[in-house]
Formats: C-alpha cells, sequence, structure tokens
C-alpha cells in the first residue's frame, strides 16, 4: 500500500509549522529550549515528539507529530467505525501549560486519516483553558478562530465553534474544561478546501496566543490563583483520560505513552469540594466554563 | 421495592466500620478530624462521605460509604449485564494519601448489589501503593490479607490476588499502580460466608496499615523521593480515570462526583519522560509494580 500525495503533502505542512510553532514559543524562554525525541512505531511509522519543560514562561509545552501506517487493530477499526485494512495518519498536537495563572493554557491539533479503501478525512481544533477571568482575552481568541476559519470556509466558525463547545464538555459535571474554541471531524480529504482551513488554523496558533502570553505573563498573581490554576488542571486530567478521543486513539493505535501523554500538566491537585470565595475571580472564571458566544457577547 | 436483609446487614456492617477506621486513622493526627458530608441521590438513597485533609500523617484520606437504590438506567444495566429494574448497591470504598513518600497510599472497597430479579453479589479488593522500596512491608501486608481470606474461605486468597494483579494494571504501560493486594466480584450474595469475608477483610484493614504507617511516617526523605510520589500519583490518576470500574460505576450511577474524585491525590505531577537514576532507590521500587508472590519470594 502507498501513502496517497495529500497526505505527503500534509506530513511536510505540519515538520514545517512545527519549527515555527517552536521558535515562536522559544522567543517568551531566555534559557530552556524544545527537547526532540524521534519515535518508531513498530508496525509502522514514528513521530517527533519536542518538549519545552521548565522555562521561564512555560512550564511544559509540546509540540509534537506523528505521521503512522500499517494494518489496523480491530479495537482500532472499531472506534473509527472503518473496515479493517492498511491506513495511515499523521498530525500534530500541542499543548502549552504556563507557569502564571494569569496565562491561559492552549491546546491544538490537526490530523488527517485515510484507509485502503479510498476513504479519508481531516480533523482539527483548538482551544483556550484560562484561569483567570479576561473576558477581552476570550473574546480576541475567538475572533482569530473566526476569521481564520470564515475566511477558508464561509460562515464555518460558527459550527465548529459549537461543536467545540460539546466535545470539550466535562460530562459528569457539566461543565467545559475551557472556553472553547473550535472542533472539526470527519471532513472529506478530497477537498481541497479542507486541506486549506487545517493549513490556516494551525498558521493562526502564534497570532491567536502569543499576544495573550505577552500581555499577561508578568502580571503578578496570588496564591489562590495557583492553586486554582492546579486544580482546574486537574479537571484538564478529567477530560483527558475519561474523555478525550486523540488520547483513547493514540492508546488503542500503539502511539508512544510519554507523547500522549504530554497534554497531561506538570503541577495538578485535587482537592475535595473546593469552592471559590464569593465575590472572588475564580467564582467569576467558574462561570465562563459554559458554552457561551464570545464574540457577540 | 423492598432492600433485603443482607441489604439492611451490609449497611449496618459498614456504617459500623466506617467509624471504626476514621477513629484509628485519627490517631495518628493531633489536629485534624475527618469531616462529614451526607449527600443525598435523587433517585434514591445517598451517603455519608467522610474526608481527613491537611494532616500531619495523612494529606487526604477518604473514608466514604454509600447506599443507593432505585431503577437502573439503560447505561449502567449495560455495564452490570444485568436486566433494567430496581437494584440496591451499597459499599464502603476508602483511599488514604500520606503525606510521606514512605508511607504507602492505600485503597479498600467492599460492595454488595442486588436486584429485583433476585440476584445480588458481593464485591471488595484492597491494594497498596507504595512509593519507597520496603520488601518487608509489601510481604506483611500480603500474609495480613492471607491470613484474612483464608481464614473465611480457606486457600481464597491465592485467587483474589492474582485477580488483583491484574485488575489493578495500568494496561498501556503494562505496570501495576502498586504492589497488589486482594481483588474478588461476584460472590453470589446467597452464601453467608461471602458476607463474613467482606466483614473481615474491611476489619483486617487497621492491622494491615497501621502498623507499615507507624513504622514509616518519621523517617526523613529526599526531594526526589518526594517527586517520585507525586509521578507515580500520576500513575494512580491515569488508573483510577481510565480503567476503574468503580470510578465508572460512580459517574454512570448518579454518585456524587466529589465523593467519588476523593480517590484522587491532592498533589500529583506529569512529568514528560521521567527516568530514575541508575541504583537509586526509585529504580528498585519500578521494578517491584508487576506482579510478584509477596509471601513465597
Amino acid at each position: 500500500m502507498e501513502l496517497s500525495t495529500t497526505f505527503r503533502k500534509m506530513e511536510t505542512l505540519i515538520r514545517r509549522l512545527q519549527d515555527q510553532i517552536c521558535d515562536g514559543l522559544e522567543a517568551f524562554e531566555p534559557i530552556q529550549k524544545f527537547q526532540q525525541d524521534i519515535w518508531k512505531r513498530e508496525q509502522g511509522g514514528g513521530g517527533w515528539t519536542r518538549i519545552l519543560s521548565g522555562g521561564k514562561t512555560f512550564e511544559k509545552a509540546g509540540v509534537n507529530i506523528s505521521s503512522i501506517h500499517g494494518e489496523m487493530t480491530t479495537e482500532l477499526a472499531a472506534q473509527l467505525r472503518v473496515e479493517e485494512g492498511f491506513f495511515g495518519a499523521c498530525g500534530l498536537s500541542l499543548v502549552v501549560h504556563p507557569n502564571s495563572p494569569k496565562v491561559p493554557t492552549i491546546h491544538m491539533n490537526v490530523r488527517y486519516f485515510e484507509t485502503n479503501e479510498g476513504r479519508s478525512w481531516f480533523g482539527g481544533g483548538a482551544d483556550l483553558t484560562p484561569y483567570y477571568p479576561y473576558p477581552k482575552d476570550f473574546k480576541e481568541f475567538h475572533q482569530t478562530l473566526q476569521q481564520t476559519c470564515n475566511a477558508v470556509i464561509p460562515s464555518s466558525y460558527q459550527k465548529f465553534k459549537e461543536t467545540c463547545d460539546q466535545y470539550f464538555t466535562i460530562k459528569h459535571r457539566s461543565e467545559m474544561r475551557g472556553i472553547g474554541g473550535i472542533f472539526f471531524d470527519n471532513l472529506a480529504g478530497t477537498e481541497a478546501k479542507h486541506a486549506d482551513l487545517v493549513k490556516s488554523v494551525v498558521e493562526s496558533f502564534l497570532p491567536a496566543y502569543t499576544p495573550i502570553v505577552e500581555r499577561r505573563k508578568d502580571e503578578s498573581f496570588s496564591e489562590v490563583d495557583k492553586i486554582f490554576q492546579k486544580i482546574r488542571r486537574g479537571r484538564y486530567v478529567e477530560f483527558n483520560l475519561i474523555y478525550d478521543r486523540g488520547t483513547l486513539f493514540g492508546l488503542r493505535s500503539g502511539g508512544r505513552i510519554e507523547s500522549i501523554f504530554m497534554s497531561l500538566p506538570p503541577e495538578v491537585e485535587f482537592h475535595y469540594n473546593w469552592q471559590p470565595e464569593s465575590g472572588s475571580p475564580q467564582e467569576e472564571m467558574l462561570s465562563y466554563y459554559q458554552p457561551y458566544d464570545w464574540i457577540n457577547g
């Protein structure tokens, strides 16, 4: 079996964007740099995992790409609802956990999947997990994503935003892990506009995120702000381990465990029945972890 | 529908043992006491959640009992592989996370379930999650469980120990979360010896655990010991959120989220690709997270 031209193009794109994004994040770091681990998957393909740990701005950042292929396991075929057979999957996945609770955690992911039956699709998304109530930042983030999506596929943002609100919900708590963003899946791999969308979304990462980092990274914060960040990171863990399809796909497709779990926050706390003080920024922030139209209010 | 006499007896037993265990743990705490939250389940029943936080010896300890009943949801019936209908479930679940990495985390759980079709069963288990290599402690712990189980049901320990080794395995890492213990499920609710077993297992908690706490609680430890504890607590989180049937049962049966997640460790770290130093206690400890005959070596 051969991987398609679309697959190879996607692979080239994400390798280039991995470099670009790592450079953009390293600009905030006087000393720490991304370290790369290259891994091979026994059944075919592998990945380039890049991690920056213990930075001045970023406590843990991972910008990973993987490109795997081979025969599907029965379990994987069942999850994807396709026939067993040869498949190829490649994607870029990034998660940034800053030190400061004033700077949000961000996640972005794009992926392409194809089977030897000729089925292929793109997926992707980005979502922001802030720990401090700066509605101005949240609106800006959504505006950048809106412009990005709608420029490639008119009016697409609204649907992707609603899908994101649903996807990143921690169902047992009826709350989102953050303030949303965009999420799309099963976009036909044969349509050029979908490849363009994926490219534009990844290219929007630095413009969507770095202005917020720049604005907030040197702000002071309190001990409660920090505890709240660690508690909300606990919710991030709950979501990723219980609901995230990307994590489950990684575990089921024989991906590299350390690369899959780079998304988990570095320091996390689980408190019993923690409640915010009345009138505190934390109480305000908690009210924002629900679907909301950040652009029109 | 009525709950059976067996159900009511189990409820009485676990309420008494909750008091006894909380007293036994509080003996290590000069100041902190267990705080109780009583919760009601909308569809029937509720629970008594007791949490001790920020103690001298115990960073977070939860000793919870719950007794719920009502109509099963389709999802719950599917998980349990029974017909939909009226059910009753009660149990005691405890998790203790000590401050010191020299003192192991412990978990114990017993439960009883019955349906209006006349089906009923007991389940339970206990497992130890140490962070420092003291094989003497691990052997003692298993010996106490062996004596407890075999005194009620001859030769039962061996099977329960093997089931535990399988159950508490983090499959994606091919390692156990700790050094095992015992685990049993689907023991016919109609047999008196199974009720006796459950009683004896819970009564063995203090004799199995407190001698280890007493011996290790005041030992000094290094920064690496502490980091290793937090990293292994991360594996505990991985297990509980991805594999633990008790957690999933709680989420699916409309249990109280804060009571279910009291099992999660208070402070946790997720490091990328952490490796122990060669010849370190951590390297030795890692070799013990595999099935092993602790009694006969």
